[in-house]
């Protein structure tokens, strides 16, 4: 069983402004390498139709599975549910089950056409539930479609994460040194060549006075992630004798 | 004088395993469109040398600015400075004053071809100094490489903006209301209709049983984004009034 592919999207202008800063990635990423499907590459794209229509086609055949983030509110800036329908070619159609869904969580004098809109989907598109503010996310393809408000997020992805296809889990170890990248990326790279199938990562840590290096080892064979950690770390406490 | 664009490309997979979460995009943004440049789009890349060349040659000519974060320490997985050597069809060579930088920095015992290798850049690339740790960032044609690490990324980044061309600043305003978002959509609309030139963005935010949004309003033109804002904001109070 091979690991598996994600494509994120984060959309919406604010993130581009600086205004917000992303918190979904990680937090997707994480969930995602749990299950063993590594997220191959996110972007961050503004609330432009072309350019969130081109992305979802060129990518969707592309990886296993594509998720976005943020643009599926009741204002005229939220476009990505409308979006997801062109790219899927698929018409944008009011989506029973969330009509109702939007019903039971709104007063009916609460309950406009600006708030219906949010069931407005790609035909044939199932519901992702949302249990903090009523108005579903979905899923179409391989394209699922969840808010970016991180709360309302992470309770979509619980959802979203259960209905996906499990890949080989990428197994990781860290180990922590307080030699500096310099001191050891020598006998770092041959610790590297010598197992290949183990993705070995360098990431340096600055605060103040304190220095350190995480090393990260990551492997979908625990075995030889076991073996790499073990080479590295005697490399690492020879190394350290030697100062 | 429009406004300036740029993409921004955060390199590294630590930042895609869900280990690290990114806090530049945030900054660069910010940075950047007080100056008139505006980010397009960000992208989150692997440390892998074809994704990340291809993006570099795919987006140079596309914008005025590219700015990359991360992968140019010492160790095997830091990638960047070669990669962008090639999409600039430049070759890599040893560069004397990012050298002279290192050898300023370091102590001779400490400085070893590990360390030196930071001095590696395409051929005819300036420098971006790096008070905190030596080792330089460069740019070369309009792609600008800088460190990962945030406390060095910005000290970078001050240096960067200054050698970028200024465009159109956008201004901004913000609104803060009550209402939420299903309530004003359709008022939203209108003023957004009738105001095109300004880009209106709405984001609700969600703590326990606080709950609001905030409009921000965007416009190169500040008269037309006062005139904006003042409409919307009694379309707003109008509204609220009527509750």
């Amino acid at each position: 069983m091979p690991t598996k592919t994600a494509m994120v999207l984060l959309i919406g202008d604010e993130l581009l402004s600086g205004r917000t800063t992303d918190k979904n990635l990680p937090v997707i990423a994480q969930k995602l390498g749990e299950k063993g499907i590594a997220v191959i590459e996110a972007r961050v794209l503004p609330d432009n139709a072309d350019v969130i229509v081109d992305t979802l086609r060129a990518w969707s055949p592309r990886v296993d599975y594509v998720l976005t983030t943020g643009g599926i509110g009741p204002t005229h800036d939220d476009i990505t549910a409308s979006c997801v329908a062109q790219a899927v070619d698929r018409p944008f159609v009011r989506h029973a089950g969330a009509e109702a869904a939007l019903r039971a969580y709104y007063k009916p004098e609460d309950l406009n056409e600006a708030r219906l809109s949010m069931a407005d989907m790609p035909q044939g598109a199932d519901l992702i539930p949302n249990p903090v503010t009523g108005a579903p996310g979905f899923f179409i393809n391989n394209i699922f479609v969840m808010a970016g408000v991180p709360s309302i997020m992470g309770a979509m992805l619980d959802f979203v994460v259960d209905h996906l296809t499990p890949g080989a889990v990428i197994h990781s170890q860290t180990l922590a040194t307080t030699l500096m990248e310099g001191e050891m990326a020598h006998a770092l790279s041959a610790v590297q060549d010598q197992y290949p199938d183990v993705k070995i990562g360098s990431y340096p840590h600055f605060q103040g006075n304190k220095r350190g290096v995480s090393l990260v080892l990551r492997a979908t064979d625990p075995h030889r992630l076991n073996q790499a950690a073990a080479a590295l770390e005697s490399t690492l406490n020879a190394l350290t004798a030697a100062q």
